[in-house]
């Protein structure tokens, strides 16, 4: 399996981490968002979508969509519930995350981080909708260690990888002591302390 | 199953037109976007993003996002293919949608025809996106009757919902001839024509 990531988004990060958990080979293959790798006419034959993730499994066919790849990398793995509910449920953390999350902890963090802007000059629809999503997470947090099912799933890989870089879009985690404890919980979970 | 959607809601739709197809009884519970009707504590207790659509299952356990909850409704049907690459590839279709189609082609019709924004006064990145969408979709189709596997999927169905009413947007389908044809075949196999 290729996979054709940006060492820079958390997007790629997600189906890095799973093929890393399932112990699934594969080359990566670094492709540039910021010097435009993803719209060259080679890559757009590969994903019309001119996005990273790609995967091109061994057959030679491809897949895109972050959350569609760990889906599929991770079926009839524990990363999946396997109680029906569970499974339904981690499916809505994962919607939700590009609707409702992404869009804001992530953008405002490319923003900030990768083309210069300050903070405090984001959009405020970005920092009000993102400051919703983080307080969403936190209040989930009460009642379990993790997103569903009291156990590691998709759910909190998709949903971790742009909350612990959150700061780096001038987020405060310490607002939210539930979600800093849990970035640390599946970071163990996923062997990725530090990286 | 009680399905809380707003009618004018294509997310809502998806819910209701996999009920139906399935031959799933429910009793829709129509619930306002417009009067904020989703924004109240009892519905936020049920659904804390404050969204429709949600169902709530009969052993009275919440489940919201649409496409999440069209997939737990239509598992191990005809719906969703037996091939584990088609049904990678109707997830990646899914999470497109709610990334890269939604938030534009539906955000512009919700604008236009609920808020009463002139089409020319959308914002110029919303009518981009929504083409880029629509082109998109056009270019899937050369190839094939549906958009995975050569037969009727929730890929179609996630799909269609706000392609068919993108005109009410200001998006005009007469330069996607093989979208209009394949919302055509879409709505045949869901019944749903002149819905």
């Amino acid at each position: 399996m290729k996979i054709y990531g940006d060492s820079i988004s958390g997007n790629c990060l997600k189906v890095k981490w799973v093929a890393d958990s399932l112990g699934l080979p594969y080359n990566w293959i670094e492709t540039s968002v910021l010097t435009a790798e993803t719209r060259t006419a080679q890559f757009l034959a590969m994903n019309p979508a001119g996005q990273v993730p790609l995967v091109v499994l061994g057959d030679g066919r491809p897949l895109a969509q972050s959350n569609a790849i760990i889906l599929h990398l991770a079926e009839g793995s524990g990363l999946i519930p396997a109680d029906a509910y569970d499974r339904a449920k981690m499916l809505e953390w994962m919607f939700w995350e590009q609707y409702s999350h992404e869009p804001y902890v992530a953008v405002a963090r490319f923003q900030v981080r990768y083309l210069g802007k300050p903070a405090d000059e984001l959009e405020a629809r970005i920092v009000e909708r993102g400051r919703a999503a983080l307080q969403r997470l936190e209040d989930a947090l009460v009642a379990s260690a993790f997103l569903v099912g009291g156990a590691l799933s998709l759910a909190d890989v998709a949903l971790v990888v742009y909350t612990r870089v959150a700061p780096e879009g001038g987020f405060d985690l310490t607002d939210y002591p539930r979600v800093r404890a849990w970035i640390v919980r599946v970071e163990q979970a996923l062997d990725i302390t530090g990286r």
